[in-house]
Parts: structure tokens; sequence; C-alpha cells
């Protein structure tokens, strides 16, 4: 049905990945909206602000009459009123008179800057203005935020708390957004017990599961867990069958077994529709990986090796169930920044290589010292803050040397 | 009832915060525990990996047999038989044999080490290895990962996809985790209008309580919103009575009129058990904002306008909101990195100043680029990446010189 082997770069792999469908739209209010992506460029409907605003307690004026002004020489102006809170002023000032205002208030008809409380001293219904103000000081003008029919966001930014701050100040209140993907999760393996049951000696829990349902969650997808299927390929086919028909993305995580990896290749092939996008990735660790295309949906077959399986759903899996909810760009990858490595990390040219670190600061900067634990522990997992890249084409990263790494969320 | 204008400094107020009692411990599912704070240490309860496991496809073997093996002159061992996955081996080894094993399966009794199969040919009972493999090679220990009664977890951290696969590889599957704070949110102002009506004209439309909102919940908080209270004292203090009683946290952000600010002081301090433990913080933005206890609960009165408002979310009420669940240290706080300032950014000392930065990337490493707009517009919000912290005895950082940036979530 396919060929075997098809080893891909980890940004081919990427460029494929945004080739998926993105799922259908969904509309949401802005409490349900956090952490999701824009479906759509959202348009201002309206300026904002929506009238010349104060940004400071004091008195409206018109500009050029403070010009000159100074403590010894102060400007004389007759108050013409007080601005209320929410309301609209009722007069409008001439040249000579000033208003009294507070923070938030609208301007009145031709006044064009806010005199401070502090530079003035008021009087029997005139004010002192001890310093000029130039136009538009401590103003905000209508549409100064944000005109009316402009872009306010494009599609596929991340739905931050600043970002639903800015859309209630539009009186945006409903978004769409992409749904959520569903994702299956399968362990394969004859020596796998749930974490929840009696371990008998000889078999190791499994561990994939739960953390693979976790970090599906935090990447805004909706997951269910499959179970343990024992290495037994009609059983495998079986509920590969029924996961893929259930969820947009199936993540199957090899057992260890020689024969497996195989299974689940075989698993996929039988799938009408099947594709074979990779069968191996130039990547350390997590060469095994496999993704196929059925349909709209993806099917992945990850290491057995839950640190190497976590890796890969960060550098790949991730990517997808975000691509598939909307997301765009930069937002489809961990946040990267920049440390230096604190010993030398070597590594080998054709293929990208991901080291955890442990993240502390000198006076340098960020210091990014590698995790070197042997590959199948598990403790060294929750101690990482991060990954190190290195490029496919490096030899390593020299003690020093500044590199990138993808922060873990 | 207290005395006014009590300014603290920002690490003041917060050894402040992490005096709060921490909310009454809870029982979680390892589906349910993503992003929740542990309560207690965690102890291993069994052996890590719970037996001796091969780390790679190969033969078990005595290491000391291989030693001076080589491709012209291998040594030959004996099959004794195969490792079934997840079963105990029937079989022991002695000295001039060895077995099949598989990546994940038991060692024999008499095994030290696995020679990998590359290494190996076999033929007829019999396998000829050709390099040598030191003892414990290519071997995961029992407990090497984690051994019985050890602490795998302290209390306070975060609980990550990776902990969740720790976790459960010790077939821990239930875990204590702080209850999640009750945040009520309540703004307060005659200009506001709810974002979801009609704007007339002089109003502008409620801004504060869903970007709070969105930031409780971010931050772990279960929030509800009050809505919006005119600036009416005797209203203010029905709402803030209610409110405080029915939540953990209460977060008020002031109207911008002059009065306001008092308002929810006085609010404060008729509450019975109040304690007022700052009016006012040297930090820019922020400095009007208020901390009060009532008993375990907080109350917080933030600036009317919403970038200062989600700084001070961000800087305090989320380390509060943090500890309340049992987060401990570097838990209660954005993550941190460093960047190089882009353009010169002058503050007073004095004071902490955060300034809204945009990061990009260098040969250098991360730049920083301070967002420069009128304090009052909001667009600039939702374009940061990050605060950048100006110490408070700084007199500014420099084009070039390095700081601190906390990044957003």
């Amino acid at each position: 049905m396919f060929t075997f082997f098809k080893v891909k770069k980890v940004a081919e792999v990427l460029e494929e990945i945004t080739k998926f469908p993105m799922l259908p739209e969904e509309s949401l209010g802005l409490k349900e909206a956090l952490g999701r992506y824009l479906a759509k460029d959202i348009l201002a409907k309206e300026d904002l602000p929506p009238f010349s605003r104060a940004t400071m307690d004091g008195y409206a004026v018109y500009a050029r009459d403070t010009f000159g002004a100074r403590e010894s020489e102060p400007v004389i102006l007759k108050i013409k009123g007080e601005i209320a809170m929410g309301e609209v002023p009722s007069f409008s000032l001439a040249s000579g008179e000033a208003a009294r205002i507070a923070t938030g208030g609208m301007l009145p008809e031709g006044a064009d800057a806010v005199v401070m409380l502090e530079y003035t001293e008021e009087e029997k219904g005139i004010i002192e203005v001890k310093r000029p103000v130039a136009p538009y000081e401590n103003v905000i003008f209508k549409g100064e935020d944000f005109e009316k029919g402009t872009i306010v966001f494009p599609a596929g930014i991340k739905i931050t708390p600043a970002v639903i701050g800015v859309l209630s100040g539009l009186g945006i209140t409903q978004v769409e957004v992409g749904q959520r993907p569903k994702v299956g999760i399968l362990s394969t393996g004859d020596e796998l017990v749930l974490p929840e049951k009696e371990l008998p000696l000889g078999k190791i829990r499994d561990i994939n599961s739960y953390t693979l349902y976790s970090a599906s969650l935090e990447s805004g997808a909706i997951p269910t867990l499959y179970g343990i299927v024992p290495d037994v390929k009609e059983k495998l086919f079986v509920k590969v069958e029924k996961a893929i028909q259930e969820n947009d993305v199936l993540l199957i995580s090899g057992g260890s077994s020689v024969g497996t990896r195989d299974f689940t290749l075989e698993a996929i092939s039988r799938l009408p529709e099947a594709e074979l996008i990779c069968h191996g990735v130039a990547v350390k660790p997590g060469k095994p990986t496999i993704l196929g295309q059925v349909g709209s949906k993806a099917i992945f077959g990850l290491p057995g090796q839950v640190a190497s399986a976590l890796l890969i759903f960060y550098i790949m899996v991730r990517p997808l169930l975000l691509h598939m909810q909307g997301a765009k760009g930069e937002h489809l990858f961990l946040r990267k920044i920049m440390a230096y490595a604190a010993r030398n990390i070597p590594s080998t040219p054709g293929r990208e290589d991901y080291v955890r670190v442990k993240l502390s600061f000198s006076e340098k900067g960020v210091i990014a010292l590698p995790i070197l634990k042997k590959s199948g522990l598990i403790s060294s997992m929750a101690e990482a803050h991060g990954f190190l890249r290195i490029p496919e084409n490096s030899e390593g990263i020299y003690e020093g040397e500044l590199a990138e790494v993808f922060l873990l969320p």
C-alpha cells in the first residue's frame, strides 16, 4: 500500500502537518475563549476609544491658550464647568476657557489637551495654569487605539487575557475559533499494565497513556484513552480502526518489542485512504516516529520510551493539534529563547538533536545545562525546563555557545 | 480602622502574599491533575524500574564474557533461551551463556549487560559477539530511576505532563493538590457599560472584567464576575460584602474617577477583621494598588487602566492565587528569561518599573524591544511577549544591556 522507511526531516514533517485540514469553527463567548485560536481576522466595528478622553485628572483646555505659561507668570482661564464621568459634556470650550475633567472623561468640543491638576490652581471660577501643554497632551483621541474597520487581530493568534481585553473594549463578545481536536491515545506492549493495577514481576506500568493524555489536554485537544493493546496484530487493528473513527488524531505509542512498530505501520496501511507521510524522522530522540494520514485524520506511531514520545509530541504532535485548532505561524510551536550551553554537546550531522536542559541565570544571560542521564530513565524528564535544539547540519554545540531552547509549557 | 498611604515595595507585598493561608487539599486522579500543584511530597512506593531492564534489542550477557571480543575474533556464547516481553525469565544465565532480549525485557539472573543486536551474529544456538560490553551497559537497574521510599517530587511543584508520566510509572494515580481559589471580579465607574451592551456616547466598555476573568482562569482560579458598580459608596459596600463572602480573593478594579479609590479603601476597612497590607506600591505602572486582608481572604484594589491592572495581576495577584493553590518558590512567578534591551529605557530610582516588550532574536541572543505607546492605549497590551523589569534602585536600562524579562503565559 505504501513504501516503508520513508525517513523525513523535522522541517519536512512540519510542512506536511500544516497541510492537514483545519477543524470547523465554533462561536464562543469571551468567558470560554481563553487559550483558543482566532479562526478569522477581527475587524474593529467601532472606534476605540469611542471619543477623545482625558488620561489625567485636570482641566480640559485649548492647548494654544497655555503656551508661555510658567510658575511666575501663570495663564488665567475661566472655568466653564465640570465634565461628569461617563457623560457627554453639555457645553463646548472657547479660547480662554477650561473645564474640570477626570481621567477617562470625554473632552468637550474645542478642547485639545488636558492640563494636569498639579500644574494648576483653582480659585473663584478661574484657574491659573503654571505650565504649557502641547496639543493632544494627556488625551487619547477617538479611534487612536483602533479605528473602525481596521484589523484588530489576524486569524491564527492565541486568545490571551490581553486579547480578550481588547475584544471586550471593542464590544466583540463572541468570537469564531477552531474546534478542539479529538485525540485517541493507545499504548501497545505485552509488558504493560495500567498504572492503577497491581504490578506483576516482569511487567511495567503504562507511562505513555497519562503523559500523552495530559500533553494533549495542555495543547487544547480533547483526549480519550483507549488503554493497552497487547502485541497481537489483529487486536491492534481492531482498536486502531475504532479509535481513528472516533477521533481526529490517533497516538499509538509503540511497545518496545521489535515487531510492534511494524504492526503500527501495517495497521495504518490497512485503513482505507491511508497515506504514509513518514516512517522514520531524522531526529534524536524519536527516530522511529511514524506519521500517516487517513482522509483528514492523522495517526502517529510514537516511540515507546516516554521521554522520546513526549519530545516528539512537543515538536510534531502539538503543532498538528494547534494547526487543526486554527493556530498559525509562531503560535504552532513552543516558545523559543536563546541560551548559552553549559558544556559541550556533541551531535551527529544529518539529524536534529533535542537535548533536555535545565535553565539558570548568570551575568552573561541564560545558561542551559544539559541533563545527562541514561536515555531510558524517566526521572530526568520532569526536571527539564526545555529542549535545546542542535540543528541538522551541526556537529554539536560548544560550551559557551548560544543555542535555541524551546521552553516546556 | 487602619492607616492610609501605606506604600510598600513589590518584594514586601510578595512576602505578605505568601503569608496567606493555603486552601484545603483535594484528591485528584491523574486525568484531572494537570496544571495543579502538589500539596505534599510524593514518595516512591516501589522501585522504578521494578526490575533491571534492557534498553536495547540484543542479548543479555555476563559482561565479563565479552571482554576482548572484536570483529576478527568474536566471542562465542551459547543461547540459553529468549526472554518474552513482560515476563519473568524462566532461567538464569551462567558464564558463557546469552539470552535473546528486546528493549524493556527483564534481565535474567546472572546477566549484567546487553550486547546490541548489530554487534552479534546468531547461528544454530550460538551467537558471535563482535564487541565487548561493560557491566551495566544497555541496562537500567532496578530502582535506578527512583528507589522505593525516596522523595520523587517535593510539595509545591506544578503538575506537568512529565510529572504525570513519572507518577503513573510509579503507580501513583491519585494526588493531593491545593484547591482552586474562587475569585470575585468587580469593576467600578460611572462611565462603564458591559461589553455586550449598546455604547451610549460618553461611556466606555468595561474591559477589566473579562481581562481579569481570563487571567484568573489561566492562573488556575475559579472566577465569577460581579459586574459594574457605579461610583456610589453604599452600592460598592454592599457588593464587596457579598463578593468577599462568596470568594477567596476579590479584585476591584478602580473606576478612573478620583473618589473611587477611596471608596475601595473604605469598603475594605468596613469589613470585620479587615487589615490593610498596602495602599500604594512602589511600582510603575500600578502605584495606586491596594491590598487588604479579611481573615484568610484577600481584596485587591487594582488600577482602572486595564494594562496596569493586568500587570499588577501578573506580578501580585497571580502569585497569591498560585500560593493559595499550593505553589512554591519559582512556581509562583511568571517564567523569567534575560534579554538585551533594544534601546535605552529610563526609570526613576525608588520604584520598580515594568515595561511591555516584544522579543526577537539576533546572533547575540534574545532582544527585548520596549513597546512605547501612550499609557492609556490598550492596543499595545496584546502585542507584548513579556514585561522587562527595571529594579528599584536603577535609573534605567541602557541599550544593549541585559535585563530580566518575565514571559507572559
